[in-house]
């Protein structure tokens, strides 16, 4: 079937192209009457106006620019796919642009969302100086944090209860008995780390363990760097009867370390992280994981864009704080006797 | 410290800024001595020009957009990491489009692609009926082709060796004694499914074996629908003692199904997919997998593309057909002895 035209459309509503633009363009008021019968005609035929010439005509582009750290870190992957399920049917499309955390590579990300290339961004992990982002603000651009939110830069955010989550998670640890830990923690500057980090601290304090400065290890990101901190704690004199990692990557990189020494989880450490993946239930043991709504944390943060942009004169809406969930599996145990 | 300026890089190169522009564009032919000059005062000051203002004056944006069919899914995640490691390295960001294989969503993207916001563009899984890609290429963007290529439109491609792959592997199952053996396989009009299909279908009739019609699953895609596949061909009064899958999240359905229906891999089912994943080593039992160099695949897209860039007027390129990697890890096994 031959693809429906705005005359076909016009046809159909018995009404000029040019109304049918007027319609579509939504910038000239119209009767409802008149809107409901275009939009009719719209539905019916399946009509897909032409974007680019939709976007000129509007000034917009219907994209939207979607800045995450790691393109190929699911977690990543999850948020760009609810965002995009949630333009699209929003009549939006995304773009993904990747950081790698590297400044410079951000800002170049930012440049190409600025110059107007896309209507609206949402920004995971930023690692960008605050200027950068103060200026994207200031042009008027709608924008949207997720995950996290650099702290001097103003905008609505879709966050997961971080600290809550992670203190659960590490009260769990402490019920099954074991009073010496250790976490895997991301760098020091990432918000979502620090307030994990947090969590941590406060569930042990709230039990009157201390927790041993050797047993913190900080900056670590990517499977290798969770591999090379989980054998750091592992190879001290005492290790920690269980070990918290900051995130899904992480915690690959400290199982594949405990693989790769011959120690056994649970029965030598307990293994929780933060972050599931699709795979974790087959893993041998299945590992216990707090599992972010990943997919819903871009719906959300599509929603708010959309919303922005139909309504450039709303009130800055609150941020969103979605509930993590936690997933006992096998990976955590009694710790085993001490000598 | 405040960001340098064009001003900032003349003053310190003893040049006009003009000059500095003249040489940054790199259309004009300048001395080498006065590119050094300039060349040394932009990184001394850390200069970053400003992309909208060169894309604008060089009639390029320094993108390169990226057509995927699920961002979500590990595969693509890891090829778009690949093509913006390498588009970085040549001063190209990459902006990523999912199509969810949909006809509708894939020609939003390009036409957004199309509307000069990038200047060449990476296709994966591209179902687009072949005139919008011709479109495109009329329009003298360049392009590459990722993992597979629609049979009639024209433009290099980065290949994995999908039929000989798909034939080595089963050629080892039936190594193991295997003689009644299934594949999952993607629908029937992606040219991988049918290069895999075929590799299944060689080997096994190398070997002198017939294959049940209802022991080939045609059309699935994604853990739900590898789920559904596998769930089919276990309930059979016979059930095969082997079982190819088609792609990765296939095969972690495949996994999950045997998991709920309590069949033993490798003891009463053999299982291996096409596609390796993080976590496949680490699974209960490690899953065996055809791995393809997904990574590598991006990278070598973004070359090809980067080279059309710099010598547009060169000739089209061949294709690049890589060589995936057969992990044999646990997941399959001598057939269970037949009563």
């Amino acid at each position: 079937m031959r693809q429906a035209s705005i005359r076909d459309v016009a046809k159909l509503a018995g009404v000029s192209t040019a109304t049918v633009a007027r319609v579509l363009r939504g910038t000239t008021p119209v009767s409802d009457a008149l809107r409901e019968r275009v939009e009719d005609a719209v539905a019916k035929l399946g009509y897909v106006p032409n974007a680019v010439a939709r976007s000129l005509s509007r000034g917009r582009t219907q994209l939207l620019g979607l800045l995450v750290a790691d393109i190929s870190n699911p977690f990543f992957g999850e948020v760009a796919r609810g965002l995009e399920d949630a333009a699209v049917a929003g009549g939006y499309q995304v773009l993904v642009g990747s950081s790698d955390l590297n400044p410079e590579r951000e800002r170049a990300v930012l440049a190409a969302f600025e110059s107007r290339t896309v209507d609206g961004v949402a920004l995971t992990s930023s690692t960008a100086d605050s200027s950068t982002l103060r200026k994207l603000t200031a042009s008027g651009m709608p924008m949207v944090f997720i995950d996290r939110r650099p702290a001097d830069v103003a905008g609505p955010a879709v966050l997961c209860d971080n600290e809550a989550a992670a203190r659960r998670a590490v009260q769990y640890l402490i019920g099954l008995g074991h009073t010496d830990l250790a976490m895997i923690s991301g760098p020091r500057t990432m918000a979502t780390a620090a307030q994990r980090l947090a969590g941590f601290r406060a569930a042990c304090a709230e039990a009157g363990l201390s927790i041993r400065p050797e047993c913190v290890r900080e900056g670590y990101l990517g499977i290798e760097g969770g591999s090379k901190a989980m054998r750091r704690v592992l190879e001290l004199d005492t290790p920690p009867t269980a070990v918290f990692s900051f995130n899904n990557l992480l915690g690959v990189g400290a199982l594949s370390a405990t693989r790769e020494m011959g120690v056994e989880v649970p029965g030598e450490v307990s293994l929780l992280t933060f972050d599931d993946m699709t795979l974790f239930p087959f893993v041998d043991p299945p590992v216990t994981a707090i599992a972010q709504p990943a997919y819903q944390m871009g719906t959300e943060a599509a929603r708010l864009l959309l919303d922005a942009l139909a309504n450039p004169a709303a009130e800055q809406p609150k941020d969103i704080v979605l509930p993590s969930d936690f997933r006992i599996r096998s990976s955590c145990a009694a710790p085993p006797p001490r000598p």
